[in-house]
């Protein structure tokens, strides 16, 4: 099956309590689309600046990306600088330079519209919904959304739902979205609101899988050093995207396994600033970690 | 296998953002004593006051709880005053009126000592000790303790690690004793301490436990509502000894299950104020519950 990625390219400056990388190559598109690209090939959809290096566009190629959609708009890429705190977890944006990021107009090159998976990460729901709307055969629909967009684009996130097989969320955003504070239950108003199966992304935590009648809790990999969060979320996307893709049908185990190499995937990436720990690993190293995720929760 | 249980019993006031209970029946070996009674046969220690409904100790023994070791002392019960900020998971002491407690002399009736499970619930590690040196045959002892001690008996509690097999405590208390924020070098520290086992209590994400070569994670039960946090440590660590107490034997595959039987213990307890949902339930539905923790986080 293949996998259309549609989402943000980034030059990130990230700053940690322990470190800072200046103007590396991010963005929920490129970090999805990596971490699938371990699984299966990838049509990316984003916007890059005439300042975008053109070395960045080699290795999303080398990884067997699709950049078709990768296109160039007059102006700068998208920039976005942040710092974590020193939990690891919460972050204070201190700058967004959306430059060509504003213009952004996705528009499907006619080969990726037979897509039968479709990752929609963060960005406008009107632009979700334009894609949603270019697609032909898919089998399955998963989004992103963030604070900003429940905040000022309700209406049209609302509306993408009934459209969505997934909607990926962090536990403020679902509550935020659904006006509960318990999880399950935020999870459960979200489900009623059209969409057919709710992540809750956790961090630290892992990740909750709520569908109409089933719950799955995906644990976070243990590590004794978290060097950078950046990406985590999407790399998570990127993996469940890529796993689902190699995956003979999508029902509720693979669906299951799939969010546990999302959680495979999301773990190797926050080893390391920008994608420099994704650059390192291969197959062999995604499939032990998931046998130790195998080993993490395993109790009969 | 004969479960030994030392620690509080106290009369709680407990506010909620949505109720109100009112010097009701609580404290950890009270928690830990029902919970566990629900699988064996358990020897109770601890203090109470001249004040002490009769009532409240013949509910005890009607569970098959052995409360020779459950002493009146003159003057009034322990009395604890808290009440939980909306996230439901935070708390605030509003008063503590230690009373008998401040007297408490655990000495071991002479048939509890070869009880070859112990759990010191959280009391000074001094009075751990002391119980830890009157038993004769014990094959697991397992403490809880809390903030107050690591800060005011920090070289009792250390001098203590050593003698036990399962430590257990919460995540900013482990980051506490410690030193160290991340949480799998937090625990990795405390085994350096002597202790064989480490778990990481993490309330609503469940609890993590960290051996020498190995990490296991026992997911929270997801509930749409918790009525009342209040004694879910003391319930898991009750249902975790008394599920280890009905194994054949304690190894690595044993304690995951016995603390998947204390997530279940604890998830019930939670549905209500002091012991109310405790006393509804029996063990066919503490099995249904195991059954569904195995749903929660299978996926292979």
């Amino acid at each position: 099956m293949s996998i259309l990625i549609v989402g943000s390219v980034a030059l990130d400056t990230v700053e940690t309590p322990t470190g800072r990388a200046e103007e590396v190559l991010g963005g929920a598109a490129t970090y999805a689309s990596v971490a699938a690209s371990f699984f299966h090939r990838v049509n990316m959809v984003a916007a890059v600046g005439e300042d975008f290096d053109q070395g960045h566009v080699e290795y999303l190629q080398g990884l067997g990306i699709d950049t078709t959609g990768l296109v160039t708009y007059p102006g700068k890429t998208f920039r976005w600088h942040g710092k974590y705190l020193p939990n690891m977890q919460d972050r204070e944006t201190l700058d967004t330079q959306l430059n060509v990021f504003e213009k952004f107009d996705p528009v499907l090159p006619q080969h990726y519209r037979q897509s039968e998976l479709v990752f929609l990460a963060n960005i406008h729901p009107a632009l979700q919904i334009q894609v949603a709307e270019q697609v032909e055969s898919t089998k399955f629909i998963a989004c992103d959304t963030m604070n900003l967009w429940i905040d000022t684009a309700r209406d049209e996130l609302v509306s993408l739902l009934p459209r969505l097989d997934m909607l990926l969320l962090n536990d403020e955003e679902a509550r935020m979205l659904s006006g509960h504070f318990n999880l399950l239950r935020a999870a459960r108003a979200i489900l009623q609101m059209g969409v057919k199966q709710v992540i809750i992304k956790r961090g630290e935590h892992g990740a909750t899988l709520v569908t109409e009648d089933s719950v799955f809790i995906s644990p976070a990999f243990p590590l004794d050093e978290v060097v950078d969060p950046t990406g985590a979320g999407d790399c998570f996307a990127g993996g469940f995207m890529g796993e689902l893709a190699r995956s003979e049908y999508i029902d509720a185990l693979s669906i299951r396994k799939a969010m546990v190499y999302g959680s495979v995937m999301a773990s190797y990436n926050v080893e390391s600033f920008s994608l420099a720990r994704l650059k390192e690993i291969n197959m062999d190293q995604i499939e032990a970690r998931y046998e130790l995720f195998k080993n993490l929760t395993s109790f009969y």
